[in-house]
This record gives C-alpha cells, structure tokens and sequence, in this order.
C-alpha cells in the first residue's frame, strides 16, 4: 500500500511538474522584460490570463488559441527597404554577369548602378520584374539555398548586422509567452514564403508549416529521375491586406483570436481576427523612434514611407475599435538583443 | 542537503514521467490492434522505433517528423462515390426549389432524377458545374454550417453509417500511434479543403490547420460592417497529382518522411516523399477486399473504378521502389469500428 501510495504522489508531483515545465510558468523572470511597464505590456497579460484560466468566462481551449503575427516591421525591421527586396538587389548584382542585357534595360540597370531613384520609379512592375527575375527559374531546394547563403552573409545597412538580429525582441518574447500559454503562433506576411521559412524557426521559434506569405506557383517536375518543383514566373497568391483573411482562412482554416502587425496591409487581418466571438487582441507596432529604429507614418504627423505605410485612417480605425497601438519609443525598454 | 537531493530526484522522476506520458510509450495496449501480424505491421513499428531512437542512425528530430495521408480511400471509404460527391448531389436536391432552370438543364437534371449515367456523361466538366453551383456563392461560415448539417445525418448508402464512421479504424490508429512518437500527421487529399476541416479533427485527431486540400478562391467583403470571406465560383488550387507536391510545398514547407495513399492520385507525393535523404515510409492501401469493404483496381486484376484509381503501372513503381502495398483484405484484422 505505501509503494501505490508512494507512486500516486509521485505521479502526482510528475503531473505537477509537466505542467510547470511545459508552460514556463516557474520562470522567475519576466516573460515580457524587454517591455516597458505600462497598459500595452498589462493589457497583453492580461488577456493571456483571462483566455488560458478555465474558470474564466473568456476561456478558450488550447487549439482555438491561433495568434497571426505580420513579419515586416512587426517582428523585424523593415526600412530602409524590405530584407527581401535587399536580397533581389543583391541577387541581380550576383547573377549579372550571366545577364549581359541587364546593363542596358531597366529595372536591372537602376539596381547594377544603385540608382534607387530611377528603381523606385518603376513601381510595381519594374519590382515584380526583379522578384521574377531572382526568385523563378530554379528549384525550390536551389532557391531555399540561396535564401539561406545570403542570409549568411548580408548585414543591414544601418545595424551593421545580420538580417536574423534585426528581430524586436519584445516581439520575440511575445511569441514565446503566447506558446508558452498554449497558443500556436503564425506568421502572415505579404513576403515570400519560402524567403521567410528558411530563418522563421531560428529567428522567432516559428516551423515553416506556420508561415504564411506570398508565393509563386511551382510545377512538379522529373530531373533526371529525380522529382523537384521548379518555382515559375508567375503569381500565386499576394498575403497582403484583404489577402491576409483569405491566406489565414487558407492555411489556418480557423480564425485567430489574437493579431499583430504594424500597417495598412494587416488592417484586415485586425477586421477579421475581430469579428469572431469571444476574447481578442488586435494590435499594431507603431514605429515612432528614430533614435533606436525608424519613425514614419503618416499618421500621428511623422513622415510617409513607402514600406509599411501606417495611414491617419488605420490608426483612427484602432483607436475606435480598442485595438492596441504598441509604441517602440514608450512599450519597448529595449528593441534589439544588441541593444544596451 | 538531504531535501535538495530530494529535490534533484523528483525532478529526474518528473523529467522521466513527462517522457513516458509524453509518448505514451508505456500505452500497455497494442497502439496497431486492428492491424494483422506481418511484414506491413511490422515495417511501421520498425520504421518509427528507428526514426525516434535518438541512437539510431535513421533518427529524425520531432519537427522534421511530417507524415502525410491522401482521405479519400486512405482514410475513410470512397466508394459507390466520394462523400464530397454525394454531398453536392445532396445539396443540388436541397437547392432545387429556388433553381427551376434545374429541372431542364444538364447536369442538374440527371441529378434530380437520380440518372447516374447521364451525370457520369458529363463528365469532368459537369462535375465542376455541380461544385460551383453548391460549393460557391456564400461566406466560408455558411459553407461550414451546410458542411456541418450534411455531415450530421447523411448515411453511407451500404454501411448506413454516418460518413465519420466509415473512416478506417487501422489508420486511425495509425494516426494516434505516429502522433504518440511526435509525428505530425496531416492530410493530402484531392478533396475539398473546406469540406474537410469541420470533421477531421473528430474523425482522425487532425486539426483544420493541418488539412491541406483543392479549394476555390475566397473574396474578402464588407457585410454589414462585418468581414466575410465569401466563396467564388473559380477553383484557386487542385491538390491531386502533381498538385500535392506543390500543395506540401506551399502549406507545409518541408518534405514529408512518411506518406500514405490509396491511387494513382498519390504517385507524385510518393515520389516526392520517396527522395528525400534519410528514413522513408511509403505506403498505398489496396483495396482489395470486398466482402468488408470494396475490391477495386485495375492492378493486380480487379475491376477498374471512377474513383481511386490504382493503375497496374502504380503497383508496378510500388513494388520497384520498395513501397508498402497495404492489402485490406491480409493486413488489417478490423476494417471499422462497428466490425465485429
């Protein structure tokens, strides 16, 4: 009898500990240290409190607790232009030389002389012709190599660092207390998806299958006996603005209750992840510090930027809906793990 | 120094009892009870041992454990025809009222008047008339909730079985035993992916994240000042074939080290399974059991079938590159969970 007892207390301080290892709940230390006191930080513990607590009236089950995250200026920096775009430039220069034409055509000829003017004027379709010209023509195992070769090596301008560490660890923290908490965490992004999934793991602790991102359609092929997907030049699917409901609903196939992100094109994912039932949090980064990151807008007066526009309208949409506006000056007591 | 001993000993035990209950290694059952005694059994228990034996050189790491399962004919029956197709034929009925034109015009006639052979001669693209006509033209929530209501009381016309029902006890347990070793098991099928998800988390244990499948686009819309995403009439991808290669690249974004299916429409995610480096299972079900089930081919004999074709030449490639061929009839002791 006192060995089953003793293997009853056992099992019981096993359960015990299951539970305090697998939720982190022992950690002495703050879950969210890289944040500043104050509503935002209280808010988000709050509603992590109120969703996991089983006798609370906001509860909600382990698989419902879906938390979508943009990428581009919500988990890491996003100016002075997209990583993705800095990885085409640097691509078109890399593959020049079999590319004699490009010296002579635009957009190519724009990025081989750094004339970011005349590269800027070409909008849209002078930008897909590079991302087609970088990113379709070779296998999906080639592309994903050189994804990761690059990474390797490109710095970001101004941080002097890889692209990897220009993560917000605020934001990385974020992640880790929510799947601490039993959420599953997403990424849905407007870039690439096989440009993201290569790093997602190591930079935010999320597995390729929980990226969501633009892509180009793939063909299946036979090379030499050997099947591959060949990535072609042609759209597939844009993850931005009222794509980001539809790639959620697409891949995810339930609705988030909790979503982040820091401009115009997350404004209908924040709608959708809304209009469900029960608790959510809908938040936007707000960048408005020059000193540690970059301040733009438009709204609340500071400057227009061409990535991640953040409009007076959006802004005034969170304000009225009760989403939460994250300031990187005042939330964030530290933005970068190299920050002192 | 006696209590932190103490300490140090029931953290090993704890350790050791997250380990155990983690695995449910110490299930005192046979995970495979509805399986037969033979090489198939025996090739899966030995495929997972060496894969999940950290000192084995066939280990692979939990997160790159991703096995993927075709539904139709792998996972649950597909005979006299595919549940999605007798759900549209079902819901053609239901629609008929505020669709007079039905009552003249083919295919919806042949429906109407339960005339197979004239819908059969309709072919693919009568097909494709009936799914848009049922499948398209509402919000994703309204589609579920049909989903849901069809699912409630159709009967499997031979087993008179819910469709839930008719899945397949073996590779249900299949499922929960590759779950047990840190498998992540999704679904590959040709079928509807909204059609799919409300079930397969109560069917098969697989959450609507983890199904991948054909869809048609979705439009996100303001309604009311509420975010709908409604569906169109217009496929967006067809997951069969060389489609599911291409539908495991973009939803999950790594190779699988296990795939199962049941035809000709799996050959592809065979393949693509089957070259990776490292451990590999490949298997297809065979359906050659008629008296519990059904016996269709054409391979080895048995009469050809609309609907999960296996070819002589798939038999062929399956037995050249050491896939399982998986007989109903010889490996599995129990095909239902209503069988005696």
């Amino acid at each position: 009898m006192k060995s089953l007892l003793q293997w009853r207390s056992n099992l019981a301080l096993a359960g015990f500990a299951c539970l305090v290892f697998g939720s982190h709940a022992l950690a002495a230390s703050d879950p969210l240290a890289s944040w500043n006191e104050g509503a935002n930080k209280q808010a988000i513990i709050e509603f992590v409190t109120r969703t996991t607590d089983e006798s609370s009236p906001d509860y909600v089950a382990p698989a419902d607790r879906i938390a979508t995250f943009d990428n581009d200026g919500t988990l890491w920096v996003e100016h002075p232009m997209y990583a993705q775009l800095a990885f085409a430039l640097d691509r078109v220069k890399e593959m020049a030389p079999q590319h004699p034409e490009w010296k002579t055509t635009q957009p190519f000829k724009a990025v081989l002389e750094d004339d970011m003017k005349t590269l800027a004027a070409s909008g849209e379709k002078g930008l897909l012709q590079l991302v087609m010209a970088t990113h379709a023509g070779m296998s999906t195992a080639e592309f994903e190599a050189e994804v990761k070769d690059w990474f390797a090596t490109a710095k970001h301008p101004r941080f002097k660092r890889a692209y990897t560490e220009v993560t917000y660890e605020p934001m990385v923290e974020l992640l880790e207390y929510l799947r601490a908490n039993d959420f599953k965490t997403f990424i849905v992004s407007g870039g690439g998806i096989e440009f993201m999934r290569p790093i997602t793991q190591g930079a935010y602790g999320i597995p390729p299958e929980q990226v969501i991102g633009s892509s180009i359609k793939t063909k299946f092929e036979m090379k030499d006996g050997k099947p591959v997907l060949m990535r072609q030049p042609e759209i597939n699917f844009i993850d931005d603005k009222t794509g980001k409901p539809v790639g959620i609903n697409m891949y995810i196939g339930r609705r988030p209750i909790a979503a982040f992100g820091n401009s115009n094109g997350d404004l209908q994912m924040l709608q959708w992840t809304a209009a469900g039932d029960g608790a959510r949090f809908m938040a936007l980064v707000f960048h408005d510090d020059a000193k540690r990151e970059y301040a733009y807008g438009p709204a609340d007066g500071l400057p227009d930027s061409p990535f991640g526009t953040f409009s007076q309208s959006t802004m005034d949409e969170a304000k009225k809906s009760g989403w939460h506006v994250i300031s990187m000056k005042n939330d964030w007591a530290r933005i970068f793990t190299f920050d002192e």
